[in-house]
Order: C-alpha cells, then structure tokens, then sequence
C-alpha cells in the first residue's frame, strides 16, 4: 500500500495570501500611503463615488487608483478621465476576486511611492472578494439603495470583512421600498464595529463624512507603530 | 526519483459537471419539467419577478421553484407565501456559485414529477455562475436600471451564456443615467441569439412577453427528441 500525503489546499492558499497581505500593508505603511479596498456588488457606484472623493481631496493628498476588472480598461479610464489621476487597471483573467498576491505583482507595476492614498476598486461581486485579504488597511463595501435592505443577510461575509459601509444613492430612496433603520440594523447585528454612513454622489449627501473617517484612518494608521 | 503524475481539475470538474448538467436536462425533459437557471447580480429583483411570473402562470402551469443562497431562507419563503408554491431553499455552503452535481442533489429532495416548469433562482452574482451549468434547459438573466448600461462590456460571458436578457426596473428608468439603445446594442455584440426584453414587476411591462418566450421555449425543448 503506498503513502498517501494529504494537503489542505485551501488553508495553504489562505495562509500565504495573509503573510503577503501583511506585507503589502507594512510596506505601503512605511512609505506613507494608506491603502483602501473598495468592494460591492455590480453597479453599486464604486467608479463614480472614487471619482467624487478623488476630485475633493486630490488638492491636498497625492492619490492613486488600481482598478479590477475581467475586461475592459473603462472604469480606470473614466476615474483618470474625470480626476486627472495616473490609474492601473488589472485583469484578473476571468477570476471573480483579486488576492494579495496579485495586488502585489500590481505593484511592482505601479510606482505609488509617493501617493498618500492609494484606492483598490475590486470586482463587482459580494461573495468572493471578501474572502482575500487585499493587503488594504481598511475595507469599504458599498450598498446601493436599489438592491434592497435585505442585502446584509444574503450575503454576510462581505458585511463581516468591511470597515465602512456606505449605502450609496440614497437619492432614489422615494422609489424604492428600502427601510434604512432596517438596513442599518442589520449591519450591525453581522458587525458591531463598523462605521455606515448613507451617501449620495449625485447631491453630495454623506461625501463629507467619508472623506473625514478616510482622513481620520489614515492618521491612524500612519502613526501605528505595530506593524 | 518518484513518479509524478499531473492531473488537469479544472477541465476534469468541468467535463464531469457538463455530463452531470445533460443528465438533469434529459431526466426532466422526459419527465415533462422545462428547468430554466434565473441568475443575476444581487438586488436585481429575481425573486420578485419569480413571484409575479409564478402567480401570473400557476393556474395553468404546476410549477416548482428552488432558490441558492449563502444563508437564510428568505428568497424561498417569501416566493412560496407569496405565490402557494412549494419551494426549496439550498444552501451551498459559503460558495459564489452552484453547479449540477449540487442541482442534482437537490434533485433528489425535492419531487419534481409532476412539475411543468422548475424555476433555479441562483445566487446573486455576475461572474461565477455563468461558468458552471446548471442542467437548466435555458438561462435567463436580469440586469437592472440601477446597475448601468455598461454592465455587458464588465461582465461579458454572463451576457454570453443566457438566452433571455430582461433589462428589469425599467419603471425607474427617468431616475438613472441609462441607455436603453446602447445597453441593447452591448448585449447583441456579446450574444446576437439572445432575446432581450425590459421589464418592470411594479408596472407589469413586458410580463406578458416573458410568459410567451417561456410557454414557447418550453414547447420547442419537449418536443425535441435529439436529446
């Protein structure tokens, strides 16, 4: 009878994507850019809220932007169209997530030593982009007001993993039947730590609030001397 | 110097999971059941439009509805209160997707004898489920007002692998910046063959139009004998 040897895939693949996540993040730490991962379903409005909180902060901070997508280059393009900024966009071959790991080839290709912020939008998909560990400080999960209050219990993790939750286009509120006191009681019960702030691109509701927790995490990050 | 041998799993799960999906398709064509996959991003309205379709078709139709989710069962209760139906909840263990081998497991818990239409509600995501058949006779996916005309260009094969497109929300259509002519032309560039159709579950447009495209691909799929 021969030796069998067993390997747990997926631990392994889990393991060595935190120890290159961790790195990305000490990294990025040292050289003085705080670095966000932005995730949500398609649609949400990940591409216009960056372009909005780029334009408002780009005067006083120097940022980057990486996009993901399975083809196309056109929300990179439309971030540095709209902002002026120098984005990379990445295609992951097909895959529903971006890992450390790629995140780090990302950056070999991209030179972000002088950014102060650096924004990550991921793949439109609120099941398996929470499962990698981007290497981002902080988590950001958008939750458009027409995908519906019931959004925190289909897909938990995602909730779980993000630091800010912004329920976007609170706009259209008056069309759709979305309970935001539901909504919001939901996020907490999956994750009583994070911040939810409901936000508009299209009159500005909440930008002011977003720009000041990312202000705010960035400081204190910068001065954690932990990792 | 040991033996190495090297095994392909991805086109193996593939081949396996193709073979499985023909099963299920002949097994409920024979049986008189058409099975149609309904995917699309989370908050597109699948589980509404099920409920209207259903309650608009039950009279003169037996009809079966199994619903994928992470967790909860939510999506299967609120279309089994809402239409009479019997439906069946499957929970796929954390996964982004569901494939025929987990249809046809859930195959053997749910009777579907006597059913003339068998509705799949998938999870609500726009990348992994367009890999895997389900065994569905057709697949129909709905993309909504909300989500932006440009979701056919960032998620090319869940446009390519449906044979019904149904723009949803359309009632909400003043609300967005969305182009219906483009969104159209988009999806015919991936997909020439497939049939599109806005629709609104709060107005009722273009319901009857999907009830007829229903009645006729089922038609077509039990007369066929080639398979």
């Amino acid at each position: 009878m021969g030796n069998v040897k067993t390997i747990e895939i997926h631990e392994d693949i889990f393991a060595d994507n935190d120890r290159t996540a961790e790195e990305i993040r000490r990294k990025l730490r040292t050289q003085g850019t705080f670095f966000l991962n932005v995730m949500s379903a398609p649609g949400s409005g990940k591409t216009t809220l960056l372009t909005v909180l780029i334009n408002r902060m780009k005067d006083s901070l120097h940022i980057g932007e990486m996009d993901v997508d399975i083809e196309t280059a056109m929300d990179a393009q439309r971030v540095a169209d709209r902002t002026g900024t120098v984005s990379l966009q990445i295609h992951n071959g097909g895959l529903c997530h971006i890992d450390a790991d790629m995140v780090s080839r990302a950056l070999q290709e991209y030179d972000t030593a002088g950014f102060d912020l650096l924004f990550l939008e991921n793949i439109g998909n609120l099941v398996c982009p929470a499962e990698f560990d981007t290497g981002a400080h902080k988590n950001i999960m958008l939750f458009s007001v027409p995908e519906g209050d019931d959004k925190p219990l289909k897909y938990p993790l995602m909730f779980q993993v993000c630091d800010l939750v912004l329920i976007t286009k609170t706009d259209t509120l008056e069309y759709f039947d979305f309970d935001m006191a539901l909504a919001r009681e939901r996020i907490r019960q999956l994750n009583p730590g994070a911040v939810i702030l409901p936000v508009s691109a299209r009159t500005g509701e909440g930008m002011d609030a977003v720009i000041r927790w990312i202000l705010d995490c960035r400081s204190q990050i910068l001065a954690d001397n932990t990792f």
